[in-house]
């Protein structure tokens, strides 16, 4: 009997999970996974610490060079193959060679779609100009690098306010970039509380970091080197040396969606809990993806790391043969924004009223150890509850310190469905060096609950 | 009609959490609170640290001053007042004024009992030497300060290695004394885990603290001045300018069982989950009681600011004609030891064996965050789970950083009794600063579901 054969699209996150998954529960199957780029999974996230020095060697973010795949989880690697066709009903998959520019067909008995994502372009005019960068891939990361070393650019704009903006901004600010963000709304952030956002534009202008808001760009100026050197918006002119596109991605789904493919409202692909797509033997899995928000049931569009590979792990286990589950996501981020740990977990008040919940909120300041201790700093929480149910919708947590790992917290209480009464009982720590004796978590669900009854 | 006096006898915690929640329930209620000593609402949790000197001003341990408890919260406070008697059948208690020895009698129509807990002693000859102190009130936290202060001393001895014998030793070594801890036992911290033990050894000898095995105290040598200079063990002789016995506590009692309040097997008072003794109308909380243990669901001894202060809560609403309920404790501790977090939740693996359990254990170290971020560093977890049902029953967890809030995080799976599955599906943050891509609560999660199925 022949073995059974999975090829995996896409080598970034979700690829490299579902393959390497794939092979621990079924050795025997034979995993090919192809690669459109040179460098598989690498780790995208960390790039802008690496491009600010705070990791010093970019190298270390490839986690697994194509040989070391294939060395140590026995899955063959085609890098500079491009997947350019899906034949669902010959089951059978087309790769364009990059190298020769020839094209093999090779069959599958199950395929793994983990195409990732895009980043979104603005479509104006001077956008492609060399000094203009999005950071997606390694490419991006190194020419990033690359032109900071060999052109010392002093003026940085950013183009957008988003998690990588951020980002991006404190990586120019710790390497001594005059640095200007220019956003399209009025604070930062969309998706999180008015109160949240006040608090990074604060930290932001607390930094130097200029922000331009309400800001439409309308044209790149490139000089003769092709180089951008002035940004044309409706808020004027702008000075830049260096210009990062940061304006979020949108799911990679041409190939999928030529092959019928299901994809959802927000264009990403649809998959079952088991990371099956509507189309027999096809999973796919990561930033291709839509997945299920746990809070409101519905599919919603979130390409995080921890997501692709969490369903790369399923998708690759169910093409292999078992039986896998992902039960979709709530949300859970963080941003360190300079000096403040910002974070969401779960739906947002619009987003909860919008979803039809009777939502009240609750937000506080309260100290995040025992306030006589040195180093202790107040950490506002913002709960978004349900009235009916006095469910815990989704939280927003900021601070210098000991926000990220309290919002983990509030994950699982979300996550579970659990009220602000089941919250008002936990039983959390008190030890003055890293907590008061009533927890924030503690303090905001206790005030919650005065303001439903 | 008359108004409903509440009695509330000890005010270190418990008591005053409790007279508050009272008025704040039942603003006609008459609240009266009675204090042997001369100081309420006492911070002892920051003693260590006003030590030390890391809190600068010891007199901001107190958090309530009798006339701000007063003023503030509407609580009449009566210290230097000594509760002798409780005669349930008649509704009163006698009460001895410690400024003039008289006995005056109070009628209530609710008591709460908030006597706190007594420290062991180990009654062996010159344990009541001038230079030995424990550090269970505002007097002994001052008496230390002042005997460092006045006296100079170089040589610490600690007599005990659990949690408060941690924290005194840092204080000693930041203050420059050369320290010894003499303990019983051949590693510190009964009731954590061997491995946590282990680590906590090291710390304390990498932070030049000699701790000496096995020891059993025979009896301390004091000078002409009443000062102990020597401490007489079967290890042999240590010299000692100061000693701190940190031998655990008791509850203190005495009062209670006099007037037949029910106490439990570890010898504290048995309450109902509305903090309600066996006697009509007579609440308890904090340090003198019991509480159940929500894992085992069998009362358990556990003084915890944390705890009392619920419990206080929960006994001040009731008294003042409420109707809220305790529902218990998993256990969540944490002890700063030199550069070490070190956290315990839930039971450990001994206390789930004795409790029937099928015990099985895990231990991983980690990464608390990107390994390839500045100041990622090992973390241990080591998680106790019953193997039948799957669930988590306790956890130990020590780093550098990042163990006490994930530690709350299993808090809270321990109390709403989740299984390593459930723990393997948390929706966790990942960022690069904070936290890694696979947190190390879902490595250790994933990697004991392989030894369980």
């Amino acid at each position: 009997m022949k073995n059974r054969r999975i090829l995996i699209v896409g080598g970034l996150a979700a690829g490299p999970s579902a393959a390497a998954k794939a092979k621990r529960s079924n050795p025997n199957a034979e995993i090919i996974l192809f690669e459109a780029g040179e460098t598989v999974s690498y780790g995208i996230c960390e790039a802008p610490y690496a491009i600010s020095g705070l990791i010093e060697d970019e190298e270390k973010l490839v986690k697994y060079s194509p040989e070391k795949l294939q060395q140590e989880k026995g899955v063959a690697v085609k890098t500079l193959h491009r997947v350019e066709n899906i034949l669902p009903t010959k089951h059978t998959i087309l790769v364009r060679d990059l190298r020769n520019h020839s094209i093999i067909e090779y069959d599958y008995d199950k395929l793994v779609l983990a195409m990732g994502s895009v980043p979104r372009r603005l479509k104006v005019s001077g956008e492609d100009g060399r000094n203009v960068f999005h950071l997606k891939s390694r490419e991006d990361t190194l020419n990033i690098i690359n032109y900071m070393k060999t052109e010392s650019p002093k003026q940085a704009v950013i183009i957008g306010g988003g998690y990588i903006g951020m980002e991006m901004a404190e990586a120019f600010r710790l390497r001594g970039l005059d640095t200007t963000m220019l956003h399209q709304f009025n604070l930062p952030m969309e998706g999180l509380e008015l109160e949240t956002r006040e608090r990074v534009l604060e930290e932001l202008k607390k930094n130097d970091v200029q922000f331009v808001t309400n800001t439409k760009i309308e044209a790149f100026q490139q000089d003769t080197a092709g180089k951008v050197k002035h940004i044309i918006t409706n808020r004027g002119s702008f000075e830049a040396d260096i210009v990062i596109l940061s304006l979020g991605v949108e799911p990679n789904v041409e190939l999928a969606k030529a092959a019928k493919v299901r994809l959802g409202s927000n264009n990403g692909i649809l998959t079952d809990e088991r990371q099956q797509t509507n189309i027999e033997d096809v999973y796919a899995a990561g930033d291709c993806c839509e997945v299920k928000n746990i809070v409101t049931g519905k599919p919603m569009y979130l390409p995080l790391a921890s997501i692709a590979s969490r369903s790369g792990w399923v998708a690759g286990e169910n093409a292999a043969g078992g039986r896998a589950t992902f039960k979709g996501a709530i949300r859970a981020m963080a941003v360190k924004i300079f000096n403040l740990q910002v974070t969401q977990v779960g739906i947002s008040s619009d987003e909860a009223k919008q979803s039809g919940f009777k939502v009240i909120t609750d937000l506080i300041h309260a100290p995040s150890r025992n306030e006589l201790m040195p180093g202790s700093e107040d950490l506002t929480i913002k709960f978004i509850i349900d009235q009916r149910t006095k469910r815990l919708l989704g939280a927003n947590l900021f601070s210098c310190c000991g926000a990220v790992l309290r919002a983990n917290t509030l994950a699982v209480a979300i996550q579970h469905k659990m009220t602000i009464d089941d919250i008002s009982r936990f039983d959390l720590i008190y030890a003055p060096p890293y907590a008061p004796l009533w927890d924030p978590i503690l303090v905001v669900a206790n005030q919650a609950k005065k303001k439903i009854i």
